[in-house]
């Protein structure tokens, strides 16, 4: 086995789900995007349904594609980018529902799949995607009178519940679809935690799931384990990697282990981050190289055949600060080539 | 389409392999571990054995086994971590040919698959993968005795042509290989452009293949746009994206784009980096978000279906830069999620 271990807790990510499904006082969703933050989408998505999940999110029509795959004709696979040119035969042989964003895109999918599930996504401030106020009040009478599966919109600071923008974008929201009869739906993890108001009729948790924050109690999903390639003990003087930029202080224990910035360790975060061998702490050494990382284990009185890069003593927030990132990039950079084992 | 384009350019691929053949005074490999450099390594690997490449060089044995696949039994698949516990099976299998870089790795290999082919990966001061001088020393008649197909070691600094850790480790892997039947190697990329020195008998070529430096003279292979998904116009004052980090200061035309980090767009190249609309530079305005990206696209006459990332106005070297890391790091962070087209 010379590759990363990926761990993935699919019972801490069940219960993530069940937790923020009971905080919800409305049908809880999940977002699957980015093959599932990361954690390898067909077996999450499996798993999330099993618990309770009936309306699944990615971000573009090839990722509905693969979930309807895995997951069967049953739940709802809303799509965040809309029905863009060239996805209508896949959003209609599989049932996809695109969350329309624009008049382009209203147009697009009515001539295209006439009848066709779709949902709406509206623009409450953070003018990234979904229509402004005035576009949405010329066309919302004939998008409602077609019967959207969701109206939706999207918050810019919820990972910061003090921020005035989270009131505004909730009252735009309001001012936008109160009175209207299809679901409506605002919250993300983040919108879940600032409270009920938020909560509508669906809410669409993802970073929660996988144990990110702002979701400050969610149970620990992945950890990811680096096998040891080799050993070496090396003199004071001495140096480690590429461009010799590390230099040994003392007589020094080495190790090298599968994977590098090619399976997701972000180089950057190579002089902050350490890595524990058992219970020991042990720092990287030197720059981080593509498929392999070395590490100072001199401290360790005992070397396993892997060193935790994330686990029970460090967790993806920590690799975050790290990288000067967020969790739910350390997450989504987690590579193809990790072996994923899956467990709970 | 809902997903950026990624284009490789085969014909740039198969020249960039062709000229620094040409350069190399003995035989030419290729290296194509991680995903062929995010190109997609089965076209990859397919085009460079079509140019005349018979070697390739991955870092795990579950890479190997892709190779084997898509390019059959004839060429030399290099395993770099070399044979590492639990890999016997995909090693004897696939024919792949371990690069034994210690004691316990050459014991290993000959007891589990005894005539098996390997090579050997000697340290010549990088301290990260290979025997040391003394464990060399030791075991190097009975390693030899077996016919390595190739004795190797890497250059911790060959991207520095004038770093005297260069001629240190020529000298070094001399010392250690002199006078020895088997095949040697010494040079990457790198390596290659120090000169016929450095040659010995198989160079390995990785990142100028894919159009990164050191190799100045590469080709570009791989060009990026993303489609836009919406352009809305917002006026002076509103803000844009995650945590209102963006506000404009003048009327704009906002465009949203497919793609975020989650595609390997690092996060933190968003406050430097601009896209291009034709001939035109658009920044991207607030954070990258996972799955999309905002544009100011004002100063665009006229607006493309999609932007350009990475192409005839961007490198990945300025990516690189704007993300304060190196070239090797934009390729490999490239995701599965691009739609790849191949072309030349």
């Amino acid at each position: 086995m010379s590759t990363g271990q990926l761990t993935v807790d699919l019972a801490a990510m069940a219960e993530n789900w069940a937790a923020l499904d009971r905080m919800s006082t409305c049908e809880t969703g999940a977002v699957v995007k980015a093959n599932g933050y990361g954690t390898g989408v067909e077996r999450a998505v499996r798993r999330l349904f099993q618990t309770g999940a009936r309306k699944f999110f990615v971000a573009a029509a090839e990722e509905g594609a693969q979930i309807r795959q895995a997951v069967g004709p049953e739940p709802e696979i809303y799509i965040l980018s809309g029905h863009m040119s060239g996805d209508t035969d896949m959003i209609g042989d599989l049932g996809l529902i695109p969350l329309l964003s624009s008049i382009d895109q209203m147009l697009r999918h009515f001539e295209a799949l006439p009848g066709a599930a779709f949902g709406m996504q509206l623009d409450t401030g953070m003018n990234r995607l979904g229509m402004e106020p005035a576009e949405w009040e010329a066309v919302r009478n004939l998008a409602l009178a077609q019967g959207p599966r969701l109206v939706m919109s999207h918050l810019a600071c919820a990972d910061e519940p003090d921020h005035p923008m989270n009131a505004q974008q909730l009252a735009a929201f309001k001012a936008m679809t109160d009175g209207i009869e299809a679901p409506r739906s605002l919250a993300a993890t983040g919108g879940i935690l600032l409270g009920k108001d938020y909560h509508f009729d669906v809410t669409r948790p993802g970073i929660g799931l996988y144990g990110g924050l702002p979701y400050i109690d969610a149970k620990p999903v992945i950890s990811i384990d680096l096998p040891i390639i080799q050993i070496r003990d090396i003199v004071a003087g001495e140096s480690v990697g590429y461009g010799n930029t590390w230099i040994a202080e003392r007589d020094s224990r080495i190790a090298t282990v599968a994977s590098g910035y090619a399976d997701g360790i972000l180089r950057i975060m190579g002089p902050n981050t350490q890595l524990f061998a058992g219970e020991t702490r042990v720092p990287i050494t030197g720059r981080i190289s593509m498929d392999s990382i070395s590490v100072d284990v001199t401290d360790a009185t005992d070397i396993p055949p892997a060193l935790e890069l994330v686990g029970r003593h460090q967790s993806i927030e920590t690799l975050a600060r790290n990288a000067n990132t967020i969790g739910y990039e350390i997450l989504t950079s987690l590579d193809a080539r990790y072996t994923r084992r899956y467990v709970g």
